[in-house]
Protein backbone atom coordinates (compact mmCIF):
# COMPACT_ATOMS: atom_id res chain seq x y z
CA UNK A 1 0.00 0.00 0.00
CA UNK A 2 1.13 3.62 -0.42
CA UNK A 3 1.42 6.08 1.62
CA UNK A 4 -1.57 8.25 2.64
CA UNK A 5 -0.19 11.35 0.77
CA UNK A 6 0.38 9.52 -2.63
CA UNK A 7 -3.18 7.99 -2.67
CA UNK A 8 -4.44 11.37 -1.91
CA UNK A 9 -2.59 12.36 -4.67
CA UNK A 10 -3.59 9.68 -7.01
CA UNK A 11 -7.18 9.76 -6.49
CA UNK A 12 -9.46 12.75 -7.78
CA UNK A 13 -12.78 12.99 -8.31
CA UNK A 14 -13.63 10.61 -11.33
CA UNK A 15 -15.73 12.79 -13.53
CA UNK A 16 -14.95 10.17 -16.83
CA UNK A 17 -15.14 6.16 -15.92
CA UNK A 18 -14.25 3.40 -18.20
CA UNK A 19 -17.96 1.63 -18.10
CA UNK A 20 -16.14 -1.82 -19.26
CA UNK A 21 -13.95 -2.09 -15.86
CA UNK A 22 -16.12 -3.56 -12.83
CA UNK A 23 -15.02 -4.23 -9.40
CA UNK A 24 -14.31 -7.54 -8.04
CA UNK A 25 -17.08 -8.90 -5.33
CA UNK A 26 -13.79 -8.98 -3.17
CA UNK A 27 -13.52 -5.56 -3.94
CA UNK A 28 -16.92 -4.13 -3.14
CA UNK A 29 -16.56 -6.02 0.15
CA UNK A 30 -13.79 -4.81 1.35
CA UNK A 31 -15.23 -1.28 0.30
CA UNK A 32 -18.17 -2.52 2.45
CA UNK A 33 -16.53 -3.59 5.25
CA UNK A 34 -14.32 -0.39 5.70
CA UNK A 35 -17.66 1.60 5.72
CA UNK A 36 -18.91 -0.28 8.49
CA UNK A 37 -15.57 0.12 10.38
CA UNK A 38 -16.01 4.04 10.06
CA UNK A 39 -16.10 6.22 13.38
CA UNK A 40 -19.78 7.58 14.31
CA UNK A 41 -20.60 9.34 17.27
CA UNK A 42 -21.26 7.07 20.23
CA UNK A 43 -20.94 4.14 17.27
CA UNK A 44 -24.88 4.74 16.20
CA UNK A 45 -23.93 4.10 12.58
CA UNK A 46 -27.36 6.08 11.71
CA UNK A 47 -27.52 5.37 7.85
CA UNK A 48 -27.44 3.06 5.22
CA UNK A 49 -25.76 2.79 2.31
CA UNK A 50 -27.55 1.57 -0.72
CA UNK A 51 -25.44 -0.30 -3.41
CA UNK A 52 -27.82 0.33 -6.94
CA UNK A 53 -27.10 -2.02 -9.38
CA UNK A 54 -30.23 -1.94 -11.41
CA UNK A 55 -29.59 -0.36 -14.59
CA UNK A 56 -33.51 1.26 -15.09
CA UNK A 57 -33.04 3.12 -11.55
CA UNK A 58 -29.42 3.93 -12.72
CA UNK A 59 -30.44 5.28 -15.59
CA UNK A 60 -33.42 7.19 -13.52
CA UNK A 61 -31.12 8.69 -11.21
CA UNK A 62 -28.61 10.35 -14.23
CA UNK A 63 -31.50 12.10 -15.01
CA UNK A 64 -32.01 13.47 -11.77
CA UNK A 65 -28.66 14.10 -11.51
CA UNK A 66 -28.29 16.25 -13.97
CA UNK A 67 -27.16 13.50 -16.84
CA UNK A 68 -23.78 12.73 -14.47
CA UNK A 69 -22.17 9.91 -16.58
CA UNK A 70 -20.74 8.43 -13.57
CA UNK A 71 -24.26 7.17 -12.18
CA UNK A 72 -24.63 4.67 -15.22
CA UNK A 73 -20.36 4.50 -16.40
CA UNK A 74 -18.90 4.02 -12.70
CA UNK A 75 -18.68 -0.25 -11.88
CA UNK A 76 -20.95 0.95 -8.51
CA UNK A 77 -23.19 3.86 -6.99
CA UNK A 78 -23.46 4.10 -3.81
CA UNK A 79 -26.05 6.11 -2.07
CA UNK A 80 -25.53 6.97 1.62
CA UNK A 81 -28.74 7.72 3.20
CA UNK A 82 -28.72 9.23 6.52
CA UNK A 83 -31.69 8.16 9.17
CA UNK A 84 -34.49 10.95 9.72
CA UNK A 85 -34.39 11.07 13.49
CA UNK A 86 -32.65 9.18 16.44
CA UNK A 87 -34.30 7.49 18.47
CA UNK A 88 -34.84 5.64 21.55
CA UNK A 89 -34.89 2.25 19.29
CA UNK A 90 -32.26 3.28 18.03
CA UNK A 91 -30.14 3.37 20.76
CA UNK A 92 -31.87 0.40 22.64
CA UNK A 93 -30.70 -1.69 19.41
CA UNK A 94 -27.24 -0.04 19.75
CA UNK A 95 -27.27 -1.29 23.33
CA UNK A 96 -28.66 -4.75 22.93
CA UNK A 97 -25.82 -4.63 19.97
CA UNK A 98 -23.18 -3.68 22.18
CA UNK A 99 -24.04 -6.33 25.28
CA UNK A 100 -23.97 -8.79 22.41
CA UNK A 101 -20.63 -8.22 20.87
CA UNK A 102 -18.88 -7.64 24.72
CA UNK A 103 -20.57 -10.95 25.75
CA UNK A 104 -21.91 -8.58 28.86
CA UNK A 105 -25.68 -8.69 30.45
CA UNK A 106 -27.73 -5.51 28.99
CA UNK A 107 -28.15 -4.21 32.50
CA UNK A 108 -24.12 -3.58 32.73
CA UNK A 109 -24.83 -0.58 29.82
CA UNK A 110 -28.43 0.03 30.10
CA UNK A 111 -27.34 3.37 32.32
CA UNK A 112 -25.07 4.31 29.19
CA UNK A 113 -27.92 3.93 26.94
CA UNK A 114 -29.81 6.33 29.04
CA UNK A 115 -27.39 8.71 28.66
CA UNK A 116 -27.25 8.62 24.94
CA UNK A 117 -30.89 9.37 24.64
CA UNK A 118 -30.63 11.83 27.17
CA UNK A 119 -28.28 13.71 24.90
CA UNK A 120 -30.53 13.26 21.75
CA UNK A 121 -33.66 14.39 23.50
CA UNK A 122 -33.72 18.14 23.43
CA UNK A 123 -32.83 17.99 20.00
CA UNK A 124 -35.27 18.83 17.21
CA UNK A 125 -35.98 16.27 14.96
CA UNK A 126 -33.99 18.20 11.38
CA UNK A 127 -30.94 18.66 14.06
CA UNK A 128 -31.02 14.71 14.50
CA UNK A 129 -31.06 14.29 10.86
CA UNK A 130 -27.91 16.97 10.10
CA UNK A 131 -26.30 14.76 12.69
CA UNK A 132 -26.89 11.27 10.94
CA UNK A 133 -25.56 13.06 7.65
CA UNK A 134 -22.30 14.47 9.01
CA UNK A 135 -21.93 11.01 10.13
CA UNK A 136 -22.24 9.24 6.46
CA UNK A 137 -19.93 12.04 5.76
CA UNK A 138 -17.45 10.27 7.95
CA UNK A 139 -17.96 7.19 5.97
CA UNK A 140 -17.66 9.23 2.74
CA UNK A 141 -14.43 10.68 3.55
CA UNK A 142 -13.31 6.67 4.64
CA UNK A 143 -14.49 4.99 1.68
CA UNK A 144 -12.79 7.50 -0.54
CA UNK A 145 -9.26 6.40 0.73
CA UNK A 146 -10.36 2.93 1.19
CA UNK A 147 -11.05 2.38 -2.50
CA UNK A 148 -7.51 4.63 -3.29
CA UNK A 149 -5.70 2.21 -1.42
CA UNK A 150 -6.57 -0.77 -3.91
CA UNK A 151 -6.35 1.19 -6.88
CA UNK A 152 -10.21 2.06 -7.61
CA UNK A 153 -11.39 5.30 -8.40
CA UNK A 154 -14.47 6.79 -7.04
CA UNK A 155 -16.38 10.37 -7.37
CA UNK A 156 -18.25 11.86 -4.42
CA UNK A 157 -21.67 13.22 -5.69
CA UNK A 158 -23.72 15.99 -4.06
CA UNK A 159 -24.84 17.34 -7.49
CA UNK A 160 -28.21 15.31 -7.75
CA UNK A 161 -32.12 16.18 -7.20
CA UNK A 162 -32.13 14.60 -3.06
CA UNK A 163 -36.24 14.42 -3.45
CA UNK A 164 -36.19 12.83 -6.90
CA UNK A 165 -33.43 9.96 -5.67
CA UNK A 166 -35.68 9.36 -3.34
CA UNK A 167 -38.75 8.96 -4.43
CA UNK A 168 -36.78 6.74 -7.27
CA UNK A 169 -35.37 4.90 -4.37
CA UNK A 170 -38.40 4.27 -2.62
CA UNK A 171 -36.92 5.92 0.34
CA UNK A 172 -40.05 9.04 0.48
CA UNK A 173 -42.10 7.98 3.47
CA UNK A 174 -39.58 5.51 5.44
CA UNK A 175 -36.97 6.19 8.33
CA UNK A 176 -33.86 7.80 5.87
CA UNK A 177 -33.23 9.92 3.02
CA UNK A 178 -30.43 10.49 0.38
CA UNK A 179 -27.52 12.74 1.18
CA UNK A 180 -24.71 12.21 -0.89
CA UNK A 181 -23.53 9.44 -3.32
CA UNK A 182 -19.86 7.98 -4.15
CA UNK A 183 -19.49 6.25 -7.83
CA UNK A 184 -16.68 3.74 -7.82
CA UNK A 185 -14.73 2.08 -10.72
CA UNK A 186 -11.86 2.80 -12.97
CA UNK A 187 -10.69 6.09 -14.58
CA UNK A 188 -11.29 6.33 -18.41
CA UNK A 189 -8.07 6.99 -19.98
CA UNK A 190 -10.04 9.78 -21.87
CA UNK A 191 -10.90 11.74 -18.36
CA UNK A 192 -9.13 14.56 -18.68
CA UNK A 193 -9.19 15.90 -15.39
CA UNK A 194 -7.29 13.23 -14.18
CA UNK A 195 -3.98 15.45 -15.26
CA UNK A 196 -5.40 18.19 -13.76
CA UNK A 197 -3.55 19.62 -10.80
CA UNK A 198 -5.10 19.59 -7.71
CA UNK A 199 -6.33 23.02 -6.47
CA UNK A 200 -5.74 23.78 -2.70
CA UNK A 201 -5.72 26.33 -0.29
CA UNK A 202 -2.01 26.50 1.34
CA UNK A 203 -1.59 25.02 4.18
CA UNK A 204 -1.51 28.15 6.77
CA UNK A 205 -4.51 29.26 5.03
CA UNK A 206 -6.33 26.07 6.54
CA UNK A 207 -4.75 25.35 9.72
CA UNK A 208 -4.47 27.94 12.25
CA UNK A 209 -2.06 27.26 15.60
CA UNK A 210 -2.93 28.83 18.96
CA UNK B 1 1.35 0.38 5.02
CA UNK B 2 -1.08 -1.95 6.84
CA UNK B 3 -4.11 -3.02 4.66
CA UNK B 4 -6.90 -0.01 5.18
CA UNK B 5 -9.21 -3.05 6.99
CA UNK B 6 -6.38 -3.67 8.95
CA UNK B 7 -6.33 -0.24 9.59
CA UNK B 8 -9.30 0.17 10.46
CA UNK B 9 -9.55 -2.82 13.20
CA UNK B 10 -6.07 -1.28 14.38
CA UNK B 11 -7.96 2.30 15.55
CA UNK B 12 -10.40 2.91 17.96
CA UNK B 13 -11.79 6.25 19.47
CA UNK B 14 -9.17 7.01 21.89
CA UNK B 15 -10.21 7.54 25.40
CA UNK B 16 -7.22 7.55 27.03
CA UNK B 17 -3.78 8.91 25.38
CA UNK B 18 -0.07 8.84 26.50
CA UNK B 19 0.33 12.46 27.39
CA UNK B 20 3.74 12.01 27.20
CA UNK B 21 4.16 10.85 23.71
CA UNK B 22 4.04 13.52 21.49
CA UNK B 23 3.90 13.79 17.15
CA UNK B 24 6.60 14.76 15.97
CA UNK B 25 6.40 17.98 13.20
CA UNK B 26 7.02 15.81 10.31
CA UNK B 27 4.21 13.61 11.64
CA UNK B 28 1.82 16.57 11.75
CA UNK B 29 2.79 18.20 8.62
CA UNK B 30 1.77 14.88 7.10
CA UNK B 31 -1.87 14.99 8.74
CA UNK B 32 -2.30 18.76 7.77
CA UNK B 33 -1.27 17.77 4.20
CA UNK B 34 -3.69 14.59 4.70
CA UNK B 35 -6.71 17.35 5.81
CA UNK B 36 -6.22 19.58 3.16
CA UNK B 37 -5.99 17.39 0.41
CA UNK B 38 -9.55 15.92 1.18
CA UNK B 39 -11.86 16.13 -1.10
CA UNK B 40 -14.68 18.76 -0.82
CA UNK B 41 -17.68 19.82 -3.07
CA UNK B 42 -16.68 22.09 -5.72
CA UNK B 43 -13.46 21.82 -3.98
CA UNK B 44 -14.14 24.81 -2.13
CA UNK B 45 -12.72 23.57 1.13
CA UNK B 46 -14.90 25.96 3.37
CA UNK B 47 -13.20 24.99 6.90
CA UNK B 48 -10.63 26.01 8.89
CA UNK B 49 -8.89 23.80 11.74
CA UNK B 50 -7.83 25.08 15.06
CA UNK B 51 -4.42 23.24 16.18
CA UNK B 52 -4.90 24.48 19.96
CA UNK B 53 -1.46 23.75 21.40
CA UNK B 54 -1.83 26.39 24.01
CA UNK B 55 -1.98 24.72 27.66
CA UNK B 56 -4.30 27.24 29.07
CA UNK B 57 -6.43 27.09 25.86
CA UNK B 58 -6.43 23.06 26.61
CA UNK B 59 -7.67 23.38 29.94
CA UNK B 60 -10.09 25.72 29.29
CA UNK B 61 -11.52 23.20 26.39
CA UNK B 62 -11.70 20.36 28.56
CA UNK B 63 -13.72 21.76 30.70
CA UNK B 64 -16.34 23.02 28.14
CA UNK B 65 -15.93 19.25 26.65
CA UNK B 66 -17.18 17.58 29.98
CA UNK B 67 -13.52 17.68 31.38
CA UNK B 68 -12.62 14.70 28.51
CA UNK B 69 -9.15 14.33 29.37
CA UNK B 70 -8.32 13.70 25.67
CA UNK B 71 -8.47 17.40 25.20
CA UNK B 72 -5.43 17.96 27.50
CA UNK B 73 -3.24 14.37 27.50
CA UNK B 74 -3.39 14.27 23.20
CA UNK B 75 -0.23 15.30 21.71
CA UNK B 76 -2.81 17.46 18.87
CA UNK B 77 -6.26 18.64 19.26
CA UNK B 78 -7.42 19.80 16.10
CA UNK B 79 -10.88 21.96 15.97
CA UNK B 80 -12.48 21.91 13.09
CA UNK B 81 -14.41 24.62 12.34
CA UNK B 82 -16.99 25.28 9.09
CA UNK B 83 -17.79 28.34 7.69
CA UNK B 84 -21.23 30.21 8.33
CA UNK B 85 -21.78 31.18 5.08
CA UNK B 86 -20.66 30.58 1.66
CA UNK B 87 -20.59 33.84 -0.68
CA UNK B 88 -19.86 34.88 -4.07
CA UNK B 89 -16.65 35.91 -2.54
CA UNK B 90 -15.41 32.23 -1.57
CA UNK B 91 -15.94 31.44 -4.48
CA UNK B 92 -13.75 34.16 -6.11
CA UNK B 93 -11.03 33.28 -4.02
CA UNK B 94 -11.67 29.54 -5.01
CA UNK B 95 -11.56 30.33 -8.89
CA UNK B 96 -8.74 33.15 -8.70
CA UNK B 97 -6.59 29.98 -6.45
CA UNK B 98 -7.72 27.61 -9.71
CA UNK B 99 -6.69 30.03 -11.94
CA UNK B 100 -3.55 30.21 -10.56
CA UNK B 101 -2.99 26.76 -10.26
CA UNK B 102 -3.58 25.81 -13.14
CA UNK B 103 -1.96 28.56 -15.29
CA UNK B 104 -5.02 29.18 -17.02
CA UNK B 105 -6.90 33.08 -17.73
CA UNK B 106 -9.30 34.24 -14.96
CA UNK B 107 -11.82 34.47 -17.64
CA UNK B 108 -11.34 31.22 -18.72
CA UNK B 109 -12.92 29.89 -15.77
CA UNK B 110 -15.30 32.80 -14.56
CA UNK B 111 -18.25 30.65 -16.08
CA UNK B 112 -17.64 28.22 -13.72
CA UNK B 113 -17.63 30.26 -10.80
CA UNK B 114 -21.42 31.87 -11.64
CA UNK B 115 -22.36 28.65 -11.79
CA UNK B 116 -20.96 27.21 -8.58
CA UNK B 117 -22.63 31.14 -7.04
CA UNK B 118 -25.99 30.24 -8.93
CA UNK B 119 -26.12 26.53 -6.80
CA UNK B 120 -25.54 28.48 -3.46
CA UNK B 121 -27.82 31.30 -4.08
CA UNK B 122 -31.13 29.91 -3.06
CA UNK B 123 -29.80 28.35 -0.01
CA UNK B 124 -30.11 30.10 3.46
CA UNK B 125 -27.26 30.50 5.34
CA UNK B 126 -28.02 27.80 7.77
CA UNK B 127 -28.33 25.16 4.88
CA UNK B 128 -24.72 26.69 3.86
CA UNK B 129 -23.15 25.98 6.84
CA UNK B 130 -24.50 22.65 7.55
CA UNK B 131 -23.22 22.23 4.04
CA UNK B 132 -19.72 22.97 5.11
CA UNK B 133 -19.97 20.92 8.02
CA UNK B 134 -20.48 17.97 5.83
CA UNK B 135 -17.28 18.35 4.20
CA UNK B 136 -15.44 19.06 7.35
CA UNK B 137 -16.66 15.61 8.61
CA UNK B 138 -15.66 14.32 5.38
CA UNK B 139 -11.60 15.52 6.24
CA UNK B 140 -12.72 14.40 9.88
CA UNK B 141 -12.72 10.30 8.16
CA UNK B 142 -9.73 11.31 5.84
CA UNK B 143 -7.74 12.09 8.88
CA UNK B 144 -8.17 9.54 10.88
CA UNK B 145 -7.21 7.19 8.08
CA UNK B 146 -4.22 8.89 7.22
CA UNK B 147 -3.22 9.10 11.20
CA UNK B 148 -3.66 5.29 11.81
CA UNK B 149 -1.62 4.71 8.55
CA UNK B 150 1.02 6.21 10.20
CA UNK B 151 0.61 4.94 14.03
CA UNK B 152 -0.96 7.45 15.35
CA UNK B 153 -4.33 7.55 17.44
CA UNK B 154 -7.08 9.76 16.98
CA UNK B 155 -10.59 10.24 19.04
CA UNK B 156 -12.84 12.14 16.69
CA UNK B 157 -15.51 14.26 19.65
CA UNK B 158 -18.82 15.78 19.07
CA UNK B 159 -19.29 16.11 23.00
CA UNK B 160 -18.39 19.27 23.78
CA UNK B 161 -20.20 23.15 24.31
CA UNK B 162 -19.44 24.33 20.82
CA UNK B 163 -20.51 27.79 21.26
CA UNK B 164 -18.25 27.81 24.69
CA UNK B 165 -15.61 26.58 22.31
CA UNK B 166 -16.12 29.66 20.15
CA UNK B 167 -15.70 31.62 22.96
CA UNK B 168 -12.69 30.41 24.59
CA UNK B 169 -11.43 30.03 20.81
CA UNK B 170 -12.35 33.51 19.54
CA UNK B 171 -14.38 32.86 17.08
CA UNK B 172 -17.45 34.63 18.41
CA UNK B 173 -18.89 36.71 15.58
CA UNK B 174 -15.99 35.75 12.83
CA UNK B 175 -16.98 33.86 9.75
CA UNK B 176 -16.99 30.05 10.87
CA UNK B 177 -17.40 28.17 14.08
CA UNK B 178 -16.34 24.79 15.65
CA UNK B 179 -18.49 21.57 14.78
CA UNK B 180 -15.82 18.81 15.16
CA UNK B 181 -12.94 18.00 17.21
CA UNK B 182 -10.07 15.08 16.67
CA UNK B 183 -7.63 14.74 19.23
CA UNK B 184 -4.41 13.25 18.38
CA UNK B 185 -1.79 11.25 19.47
CA UNK B 186 -0.52 7.89 21.34
CA UNK B 187 -2.89 5.84 23.37
CA UNK B 188 -2.49 4.87 27.09
CA UNK B 189 -1.66 1.56 27.51
CA UNK B 190 -4.19 1.71 30.53
CA UNK B 191 -6.96 2.54 28.25
CA UNK B 192 -8.99 -0.48 28.51
CA UNK B 193 -10.78 0.59 25.59
CA UNK B 194 -8.29 -0.48 23.04
CA UNK B 195 -9.09 -3.78 23.90
CA UNK B 196 -13.01 -3.79 23.88
CA UNK B 197 -14.41 -5.35 20.52
CA UNK B 198 -15.81 -3.04 17.52
CA UNK B 199 -19.39 -3.12 18.27
CA UNK B 200 -20.66 -2.62 14.41
CA UNK B 201 -23.53 -3.76 12.83
CA UNK B 202 -24.29 -6.74 10.51
CA UNK B 203 -23.22 -5.61 6.86
CA UNK B 204 -26.08 -6.61 5.18
CA UNK B 205 -27.86 -4.32 7.92
CA UNK B 206 -25.72 -1.18 6.52
CA UNK B 207 -25.82 -1.89 2.85
CA UNK B 208 -28.90 -3.08 0.68
CA UNK B 209 -28.41 -3.78 -2.84
CA UNK B 210 -31.21 -2.58 -5.28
Amino acid sequence: MKTITELLNWRYATKKFDASKKLTDTEVNLLKEAVNLTASSYGLQPYRVLDVRTPELREQLKAAAFGQPQLTDASHVFVFTAFNDLTDEHVDEYIALSARTKNIPLEAISGYGDFIKSVFKPRTQEDKHNWAARQAYIAVGNLIDAAASIGIDSCPMEGFDAPAFDKILGLTDTDAKSVVVVTLGHRSAEDETQSAPKVRKALDQVFVTL
